[in-house]
C-alpha cells in the first residue's frame, strides 16, 4: 500500500471515517464538478438516492449471500416502551465495548453499498424503449477490517455513471469512458492504469459469481500506485437486467457501471501534486480539458 | 397536517426515503447555493462531516436516555466464518419481516441524528479564542412513527450554520439568521412564522431537560402552513460547550445553530408556487436577493 501521506483538511475519526474541509473539500467538488460534466456529456439524468437501500431489494442480487461481511444494517429499536426506557437507561455494554441494544425492530433496511442499485431499483419491471444512462453520488458502506485515511474508509463518496440497454450500448458506454479515464489519468498525471479485477466476494473459492469472474472478467479497475483502485468498469452483462425485472426492447436488460472513488482520487491527487498542485491540475481539466 | 401534494420529479422508497430528480434536484441545489452564501456571510469554515457519529459522543450528551426512540445504528456483523456462512444462507427472519441479523460486532456508530453534532466533536477540549462559525450540510436519521414525503423521512437532508462563542456571541448569530429568515420567508411569499418549540424527547413528562425546554424556550421553529417546522434557531447556552469540553476566552463556550429542513423547503416551495414558479422564486433571491 501506498506510504502514509500527511493530508491537509482531513479529519480522521475513529471507526474509519473522513471529515474534509478547506482546500480539501474545495477539490473534492471540484472533481465532481468533472465527473457531472461527464455524466452530461453521456447524456445522463441525474438523481439524489436515498442512503438507504431496501434489503429485499438487495436480496435480488443475493448479496447477502455475496457479502455479508461487507454490509452494514440500519438497525433501529422495537418502539416498546419499557424496550426503549432500558436502552435509555443502560446504553452500554459492561466492558465498555459498545452500545447495549435492546430488542430491535425488523431490520429492513442497509447502508448503500454501491451506488448504482439505486438505478435498477428505479426501473424494476420496466421495458426500455432506448437506453438511459443515469448519474449518481453517494455515500457507501462497506464494513472492512482496516481503515486508512481517504484510501479505505467504512463510508466514502462513489460517483457512478450507469448505462442500462443492450450489450452493444453498454460496451460502447463502458468503452468510451475507458478512454476517457485514460487520458484524464495521463494528464493529471497520476500514471494510473486499468487492471482486471474481481468483486471483493465473501469465501470466494465456493463463490460460483467469484469463479465466472476469474473465468470470463467483466470488471476493469483504474490502478494508482500499483495498489489503489480508484475507479473501475463494471460490465454486468444481464444480471442486474434479470434480478430487478428491466428490459430492454423487450430482452433482459444489460448494465454497465463506470465508478469513481471519490476519497481516493483525492489521495491519489494530493500524493501526485500536493494539495495546491491538485487544485490547480483539476482547475485546469475545468477549463480547457475534454471534459 | 399540510395536505398531499403530488411532488413532480420525486421518488418515493418505503422506509420514508425520497429520491430527487430533475428540477427538483435542481432546486435543492439553489436551495443550498442560498444557504451557503449565507454561510460565506456569516465567515463560516465549511466541513463535510461522515455521515455516522461515535456512540461516545452521543453518550456525552445524553441522546440515547433522551431520544432512544428516534436513533439509527450502523450495526455490522461479528467477522467470525461461521456467524457470516449462516447469515448469508439464511438472510431472511421466517415471517419475512426483516433480516435475520446474526452475532453482531460492537455497536459503535450512530448514523448522524443531528448535523451540528459533529462541528461539537472536532473541537473538543479546545479553548477558541474567537467565536468560531462553521456550515455543514448533511443527511440526518430519525426513526419516526410515520413518514410523508419530504415532510417527515426517515433520512432527510439537514443545512446548519454553527455558532461556537460567548452567550453574546451565539445570540447574535441566531438573531441575525432570524431576521433574514422572516425576510426570506416574505420575499418567497411563504408566510412562516416563528414559534417557540421544544426537542421531541422520549417520555417528556419525565425529561428534566424537557421540562427546562418548556420553562425557558431556547428553540424556535419557523412553522409553514401552521404545522411544518422548515427551520429551526436553537441556543444550547453551555450544554454543548459543556458536553464536549470547549471553552471561549476560557469559559465553557456557548453554541447555537440555524437549521434548515432542506426537503421541508421543497415541499413548502412547491406547495406554495409549484415546481416552476419554486426554481424561479429561488432564482430570483440568488439573482439579487440580500443573501
Amino acid at each position: 500500500m501506498t506510504a502514509t501521506l500527511e493530508i491537509p483538511d482531513l479529519g480522521w475519526r475513529e471507526g474509519g471515517q473522513g471529515v474534509l474541509r478547506g482546500d480539501l473539500l474545495r477539490l473534492f467538488r471540484k472533481l465532481d464538478t468533472l465527473w457531472l460534466r461527464w455524466a452530461d456529456a453521456a447524456g445522463a439524468l441525474e438523481i439524489e438516492p436515498p442512503p438507504m437501500l431496501p434489503a429485499h431489494a438487495l436480496q435480488r442480487l443475493d448479496y447477502f449471500a455475496s457479502f455479508p461481511h461487507l454490509a452494514t444494517f440500519a438497525c433501529v429499536h422495537d418502539e416498546d416502551a419499557e424496550n426503549l426506557a432500558v436502552f435509555g437507561k443502560h446504553p452500554w455494554q459492561a466492558d465498555g465495548s459498545g452500545l447495549a441494544l435492546g430488542r430491535l425492530a425488523p431490520t429492513t433496511h442497509v447502508l448503500t453499498p454501491a451506488a448504482c442499485y439505486h438505478v435498477y431499483l428505479d426501473l424494476v419491471g420496466q421495458d426500455l424503449a432506448a437506453p438511459i444512462t443515469v448519474t449518481l453520488g453517494t455515500r457507501c458502506f462497506r464494513r472492512e477490517k482496516e481503515f486508512h485515511p481517504l484510501r479505505r474508509q467504512w463510508a466514502f463518496h462513489m460517483r457512478e455513471i450507469v448505462c442500462v440497454g443492450t450489450a452493444e450500448e453498454v460496451r460502447a458506454h463502458l468503452a468510451s469512458h475507458r478512454t476517457k479515464m485514460l487520458e484524464l489519468s495521463e494528464r493529471l498525471e497520476l500514471g494510473a492504469t486499468f487492471e482486471h479485477a474481481t468483486d471483493p466476494f465473501f469465501n470466494p473459492g465456493k463463490s460460483a459469481r467469484y469463479l465466472m469472474q476469474k473465468i470470463d472478467p467483466t470488471k476493469e479497475e483504474l490502478v494508482f500506485g500499483g495498489d489503489l483502485a480508484i475507479g473501475s468498469l463494471n460490465f454486468h452483462r444481464d444480471t442486474m437486467g434479470a434480478a430487478f425485472e428491466i428490459r430492454r426492447g423487450g430482452e433482459t436488460a444489460q448494465t454497465g457501471c463506470v465508478a469513481f472513488g471519490m476519497e481516493r482520487w483525492l489521495f491519489a491527487l494530493v500524493q501526485t501534486h500536493g494539495l495546491p498542485g491538485a487544485i490547480a491540475a483539476v482547475d485546469r481539466e475545468l477549463d480547457g480539458g475534454d471534459a
